[in-house]
């Protein structure tokens, strides 16, 4: 298998992006196809003595300023890593393609170069995230802020997909974000979404509320991606701040100081499973081939990590899973979702 | 000054309703109407030594299903204490009224019984919500699933008038709840109220990022009611879910146990510092005469302190601020709010 690899996104890149694709080589038996300025990748390598064994490099040298906005990255730097990589996995040159890249640069991109899935109306970005125990998907997490009732089903669908033949959870749960759990709930999106998820034959189980997103309302959490944006942003958001308040906290005295001490160990341990940074990163899902969005503070274990996942991404052939879906749904409902 | 109180509403009623009514005349000099069984309050009353002086006593005996939809309880329920109380509101009988009961009753109630300020186009529920330091209003947060982008501007206008006279907050900050900070973040609703709030004369500081709510966004954040009902449930949602973390972790061993034993106190305080139970409570906010909904879980000395907010509703004039600013804008704008 070969992976198309944005050498240059992300914050650490393309340092940590080279050290993760050397790990999981070594580790998952992939190659790797690199993307970006030979010449960097050439001298980062050497100056960390890295060996690039079993990575080729498709020289795609033009940078991105980082307030471009992702259409014109795409439109208009056709040689930027990220805009190259898409092509490359287009082409067939790579089986899947991994970035940790601006997210909207990639879903436009993905959009434009690579395609959807026949039947599949929009891409989703769809970060897996850390909850009590273990994890859930949020589609869509932002790609899309409006949406129809149509595009909800499928993200239902291809969050489901995924959480069953990428991250092991069978027959996942699919759930859909509202403001209550009764039927009736939510406005008429909501209402049009929960009658087509009810009679897609996956496992629906109904409104769930915002509240019980963290403890376990569902394996996958249906959303349009403005209120699936703010359930990502906010759930961020707040757990900075208790985090930050417990860090005060710790700091207040002599006595808070020592119990600092001791819980250290387990309050790293704790922060880490809740780093959405440690978890499955993100499919840009509904994509015609495997694209993957690592997370943009990604260190090389983190990218390595997101580098089996696209590896499983591709063996648990998601994008067949996902076209049969589709195509049963459309011949039971008649076409339903076209 | 006399307000009107449901006995009836809540987890904790009628007993922590009358203590907390006992406390509010005695600290802040104000006379109260209670609505409810007149046979309990009175056993209540007498079993617990509360004396019921400066209260009155209107005798609304019927009582409400938990299963009940708001609907149902105002249509039918006639003599129920809230709807009772929304009543002696409407006729004038007391200044304002405070209910910890059903909040979609209470703004169901509210709507149909004491109607909306002249001009405004829906009521909100407008909670005062914990951050790091001090509060913020969401508002819509869940009234009105579906809005329009003048209902949006009216939130804003309303929530500063009560963020300035009740909480103190002069020339609060508005911000729109978005997926970004940049103006052209979000769907044709926010683009719309964006603009709206831009001309409308309020302190607008523009699209603001859930991932910001909880550090110091905005005093007022402007949401519709379903994204803002998502909002106020997922803080809750992700600050328990973290409190039964750091909680398991301190259980963990003896020297977490220590740890715990050492820091017990301020995290006590911390966590009452967020929990929005301690806050301000929720105006009915667009209702013509002052409604307040305080917590569910309220027990006397958070029900005393809502007596307090709604007492401060009543005097910051802020019904009243409120028409002017809604009048002001159709005069300038032409009836962009009609």
């Amino acid at each position: 298998m070969k992976i198309v690899v944005d050498a240059f996104g992300g914050d650490h890149a393309p340092l940590e992006i080279l050290r993760g694709c050397r790990m999981a080589i070594d580790e998952y038996d992939v190659d790797i196809l690199l993307t970006g300025s030979e010449m960097v990748i050439r001298e980062t390598a050497e100056k960390d003595g890295i060996s690039l064994a079993r990575m080729e490099i498709f020289d795609a040298p033009e940078v991105i300023a980082t307030d471009e906005s992702p259409k014109s990255i795409m439109r208009e730097k056709k040689n930027c890593s990220m805009a190259a990589g898409l092509r490359l996995l287009a082409e067939g040159k790579g089986d899947a393609f991994i970035s940790a890249g601006n997210s909207g640069a990639l879903v436009f991109g993905a959009n434009m170069i690579v395609h959807r899935i026949p039947g599949i109306k929009r891409i989703a970005f769809a970060p897996v995230m850390p909850k009590h125990d273990g994890f859930f998907m949020l589609c869509d997490g932002g790609a899309n802020v409006e949406c129809r009732s149509d595009m909800l089903l499928q993200f239902g669908i291809m969050g489901s997909a995924y959480l069953d033949k990428v991250m092991g959870v069978p027959n996942p749960r699919v759930g859909l974000a509202n403001v209550g759990t009764e039927d009736h709930k939510g406005g008429t999106l909501q209402h049009e979404a929960f009658e087509l998820l009810q009679k897609s034959g996956l496992n629906f189980v109904g409104n769930i509320e915002a509240r019980d997103i963290p403890a376990d309302a569902a394996d996958v959490v249906v959303a349009d991606g403005f209120t699936g944006n703010v359930i990502l942003k906010l759930y961020e958001g707040v757990a900075i701040e208790l985090f930050g308040m417990i860090k005060e906290l710790f700091q207040k005295n002599l006595k808070t100081k020592l119990a600092a001490a001791l819980v250290l160990k387990d309050m790293r341990g704790m922060k880490k499973r809740l780093d959405y940074n440690e978890y499955g990163g993100a499919p840009i899902i509904g994509a015609a081939k495997p694209v993957f969005k690592a997370h943009g503070s990604a260190k090389a274990k983190t990218f390595k990590n997101a580098i089996r996942l696209t590896k499983a991404y591709v063996e648990g052939h998601v994008i067949e899973e996902i076209s049969e879906a589709i195509a049963c749904f459309e011949k039971e409902h008649g076409g339903q979702v076209e």
